[in-house]
């Protein structure tokens, strides 16, 4: 339990707002925007802007889950291994985070040296190794500045989807992270947790958004990506159109020795390898937990939604306001109204 | 009809050969390669490399066929309008050469600067309006060199999609291109067709390849991209173990005087915005071309498939060799023997 009543929560709240990896997020917004105009002509997807991944509704009861995440080229400048390794971890992560299941990937890399292809793609078969989900096709490109994109479909019934958008005020928030990890090579920001694990480990593990889909036990969730474990639900309450108010202490992190140089201050900005947000009804919260443990991650309760669409953070004593939807935004997606 | 008795046809042959938009295609083999002792282990992929798009069997009769193209750095340099565009018509024709109905999109953009976000949108936006089929979701990044990756994903009846490495030595060779069109604004070696017709138009010639592999008559076929009519047929005859004869005169090409400077050895470096090759028994190509016309395509038989590895072509007075697999590379994927 982090002794949560000596932190600056001013402080805090401030540093996740303003973290490089929230306000990424913003063009997200006019990503959409632009589009708006067009989309709005086609049927037959669920969920699109604003969740993990869009669900393509194919009319046996089955959704395609599809998403697609692109690498910094910082990190494949850090190192190349690592960007194709992550690429498939968050890729997997957008389908787990909806309750679906993997089906394959699809990638496009450039560079001029043969070197980094080759590095990318020994990691990219390394994290194929481990979930089990395979790239099927792609696009290389033998110029241009290294880069690189990778896409995923997946599969779910179409009730069984966990979108972002549909959080209700007095749900409760679950954290949902694999602890049994260390900070990762390339940024004090990443906690990599799945290159020390088997294949058997991983994908038990992530069977259970799946299972989580299946019983309908959550009500929303998101994977948490680079805006960190506040930001991530920061995103889930803005296309969900409510707020959230949590308690720092009784956030799940990192708690053995190998691991004491992260303090709930930095913990509340890494990216973990394997993290979830979940939002569930009280009643559902028990079982919701039991199952993600069961899977092997560490998932407790730490809050609750509200109608007030702020985020707060609350330490025991005092509490700080870290978005406030009436004025901020993270990606400005919101739920149209019902 | 070009007169194609007077092509200097070794100097063709040798272009051809060594065309930049075919020599591009090397890596996707080394690709193949790194993933080769991975991929086997996971079932449920009809078709993968070396085709144009991953057929993922989801067990109902329906395949998914999912598919990423990157767009050229220096495209976007030129026209970030067209390039948006353009990564919407790629994409689609890997679908459409499967015999496939496109569903949705999903993009990775990279730039530094918003006016390139907005124009590559606005270009994606307007293939959106012509195809009818959404972009669903993404990532951007502020950052870095501009790139625009974009994956597609469709579905067909597993007994319907035409592959690429399926053709025999005796079916025939048939072109069917779009030539209402002209040379396209960024590169002497593009030919746009799409730009400047109704959605209704588009859609209902890309309606064309889906009747084709509903109706079995093709053997198999790819769309034509930037190795050009003869490249193209060539990844096919690579991929196929099978080789082909291509008489000149009878490759459909532009004749309008309005693109009366296209010749016939620049024709067949050419990427027609909507063209593809197909390979068909004798007595289904009269019904395989009468399909691709009725949908507003030009086709015609121009050659056959031969036993032989090698890809000739034929002016009416000699013949040269363009690619010789025993000895050639385009991708190097090969069927797996059977």
């Amino acid at each position: 339990m982090p002794n949560s009543e000596s932190i600056d929560l001013q402080k805090l709240a401030e540093s996740i707002k303003t973290f490089d990896g929230t306000s990424r997020k913003g063009p997200i917004a006019s990503v959409s925007e632009t589009f708006k105009d067009v989309a709005d002509a086609y049927g037959g997807c669920v969920a699109d802007f604003g969740d993990d991944a869009a669900a393509i509704d194919i009319g046996n009861g089955d959704v395609i889950l599809f998403a697609a995440d692109g690498i910094w080229g910082r990190l494949i400048e850090k190192s190349p291994w690592w960007a194709g390794f992550t690429s498939v971890i968050v890729n997997i992560n957008d389908i787990a985070a909806m309750g679906g299941r993997p089906l394959a990937m699809v990638d496009v890399v450039s560079s001029t040296d043969a070197d980094t292809f080759k590095e990318i793609f020994k990691g990219m078969a390394e994290g194929i190794k481990k979930f089990g989900v395979p790239v099927v096709g792609g696009h290389t490109h033998p110029e241009g500045e290294k880069s690189l994109s990778v896409a995923i479909v997946g599969i779910a019934k179409k009730d069984h989807i966990i979108r972002s958008d549909s959080a209700k005020p007095g749900d409760v928030v679950i954290y949902a992270i694999d602890l049994n990890g260390r900070t990762g090579p390339n940024s004090p920001y990443s906690f990599e947790s799945v290159s020390m694990k088997t294949p058997e480990q991983i994908r038990k593990m992530y069977e259970a958004p799946q299972i989580i889909g299946q019983k309908q036990l959550a009500t929303a969730g998101k994977d948490i990506s680079n805006p960190g474990i506040i930001g991530t639900l920061g995103m889930l309450c803005e296309t969900s159109g409510v707020g959230a108010r949590v308690r720092l202490a009784e956030i799940v992190m990192p708690k053995d020795s190998e691991n004491s140089e992260i303090t709930i201050e930095r913990w509340c900005l890494m990216h973990p390898g394997t993290g979830f947000v979940f939002t569930a009804t009280a009643e559902n919260a028990g079982e919701c937990i039991r199952v993600l443990e069961e899977g092997g991650m560490t998932a407790a309760v730490c809050g609750e939604m509200t109608a007030d669409q702020k985020v707060i953070i609350d330490n025991g004593l005092e509490t700080a306001v870290v978005f406030d939807f009436e004025k901020d935004k993270i990606t400005g997606i919101q739920k149209s109204a019902e």
